[in-house]
């Protein structure tokens, strides 16, 4: 049996891993985190009995130990980090959301001998750190988002310096075809309506904008050690091909299937291996047509602007991505408008461009992102 | 550099690898065979140079030999098995198209460290045989075929214990909208019009037939030992996909480019790397839409036969490739309707139905071979 640490288990990842762990016989859930869900939670704690057990809130923390005696230790706040640090697992699970996500998946490379990783503000965050540390701690990287997951699928048993494009499918969101002069009235309810893939609010409103898509190019960047101009964003709306790989020969390898994060999930548990599919078949028959689009850089001009950011480097992913991220909560809240979180994300790089030269260390990291979180709730 | 055989270099295959061998450094044509067409062989002779000719008519050859000093020796009719046995090549071009390239096929297992193959009947007819010598002389077979080698393409760094089901693509022929009723008054010079690829009058009629694709079917059996019964066909008729493959997890990798056979050839030269492309990109944005649609048994129930043929195995496959060589011949000439090609194929393997209990070795293949080749003409 292989220990699995899941952190991030009430959210659609870990519910979705759970469901692959259950249908196979090989994994133990040694130590599962999750945020604020404690119902769903205790549902799972029940059901799969971790012997250590991590969330934000002291008050659940203890309530917990109290409750079920089949926990050994519990962590709660900061004790996350810790938790993935001293607890050793044979696949640690990074599906926490957003800028949360980061430290666990740092500390866990200490700790895993494999990351299955969903998490992207890891990379976008501190892309070269993480590679930095997993590879002096030889820790196996697997990617989990559904696109990534296809890019590696397709570079198995290829050259990758013989990588000539990285193709990143997007299903385009919502508002690929709505009128360019109606985007700043959509409305959250409006834009938590995505069509593919049944997710948590933050991402869905990434969807909407693209933002998920920039932060996954980031991803890839990271992961596949690729410059930023080898990846090009391919609209495909129908989400059957979930990524492709161009090589320098102009063929080209595509991954595809049913959208269902099923899949990707339990091929990052069992990788090499594939096991017996935990997803439906896909009918090519019953398929219809697939689809090909360029992106419209005038309703999403995020796109753009990721490609800046990774051009320039530095610290400005981080300022990308923590802007988004404050932003998207703020839509959300109703405090700013749709088209208003590409706005902020653009003013504040612009207001920090400087930081394009800052060395990517961990200290940095922290201390900006938290300035830079500060900051935006106060220019609201 | 690396001496290459190019066996069937006048053809469609035999041009196209010209052209990729001319626009790198790495190959030197060591020994050119080609069929009838003399003028455009002299043209290659003189660009490339070979040491070593093959050619069907004793008097091209001596006129070759009297013309060119540097062709060390000339060979004619059945001595181009001779030459594939006798001569050393680094890799082996096996493109002469139909039966004829059978024993040329078998012959350079026994010289050849690479087998680039894009002759189908030697797996129609021999392909246990085949299989059986090159495993023995340790000889690596690359398929050439733009399906067969999509579908090597997607094994690459995969377990082939792990393949739910090859995904042979098939672009359904000119007439795939056709009524089936108007299928008896087809025309050679209405099949000749294939959409897709530029070939030669043989193949492009099985393309139309579907008796290509029956053919590639059994090809893709033996080249990956996979039941015939993992083998699918799919219409696909942009022909950007050039076949996929399904593993245990519902995952699907396919592989894509623009329909050019320089690209399948090129990795099968080169392979397993992948050189600077000879083919132009294929741009997704100007593509338009990839569609999937199931054969129509109705009109194409040649691909319904083949794989009772091959689930019976034995002869059957032999009896299956030669009626059809024949009857498209024959159709050709005039001498049959089109709708009479599968009626021919159809009687054949109820007539030698026996043929499933014979076995697969050299002499009865031969033998048998010529007795249904005699039997047909007599038929008519």
């Amino acid at each position: 049996m292989k220990s699995i640490g899941l952190f991030g288990s009430t959210g659609s990842i870990g519910t979705s891993a759970l469901e692959v762990i259950k249908k196979e016989n090989e994994f133990r859930v040694k130590s599962l985190v999750f945020g604020k869900n404690l119902k769903l939670a205790e549902k799972q704690i029940e059901e799969f009995k971790p012997v250590f057990v991590g969330c934000i809130n002291k008050t659940d923390s203890e309530y917990l130990k109290n409750k079920y005696s089949f926990i050994e230790k519990n962590f709660y706040g900061e004790g996350i980090s810790e938790l993935a640090k001293s607890v050793k697992h044979d696949i640690f699970i990074s599906a926490i959301s957003g800028s949360a996500g980061l430290l666990p998946s740092l500390n866990a490379l200490y700790s895993s001998k494999r990351i299955a990783i969903a998490n992207k503000e890891t990379f976008v965050m501190a892309g070269e750190l993480f590679n930095k540390i997993s590879e002096e701690k030889s820790v196996e990287v697997i990617p989990v988002d559904s696109e990534h997951s296809a890019i590696f699928q397709c570079l198995k048993g290829e050259n990758r310096n013989e990588v000539k494009e990285i193709l990143l499918t997007a299903s385009g969101g919502p508002f690929r075809n709505y009128p360019k002069e109606k985007f700043e009235n959509i409305t959250p309810e409006m834009a938590l309506d995505h069509p593919n893939w049944d997710m948590g609010k933050k991402i869905t409103i990434d969807s909407a904008t693209l933002g998920n898509k920039s932060l996954e190019l980031i991803e890839a960047v990271y992961l596949f050690n690729v410059n930023y101009d080898k990846v090009k964003i391919v609209i495909h709306p129908e989400s059957i091909i979930h990524s492709m790989v161009k090589f320098n020969d102009n063929s080209i390898k595509a991954q595809l299937s049913i959208p269902d994060m099923k899949m990707p999930i339990q091929y990052a548990l069992n990788y090499p291996y594939r096991k017996k599919s935990v997803i439906k078949d896909l009918d090519f028959f019953k398929l219809g047509s697939l689809n090909f689009e360029m992106v419209n850089y005038e309703k999403f001009p995020i796109v753009k602007l990721v490609k800046k950011v990774l051009k320039n480097g530095g610290l400005l992913p981080l300022v990308f991505n923590r802007i988004n991220e404050e932003a998207v909560w703020a839509f959300l809240k109703g405090q700013i408008k749709f088209t208003e979180i590409y706005l902020y994300i653009e003013k504040y790089i612009d207001k920090y461009w400087d930081l394009k030269e800052e060395n990517v260390i961990l200290d940095n990291i922290l201390e900006i992102d938290n300035k830079l979180k500060k900051e935006f709730r106060k220019d609201l």
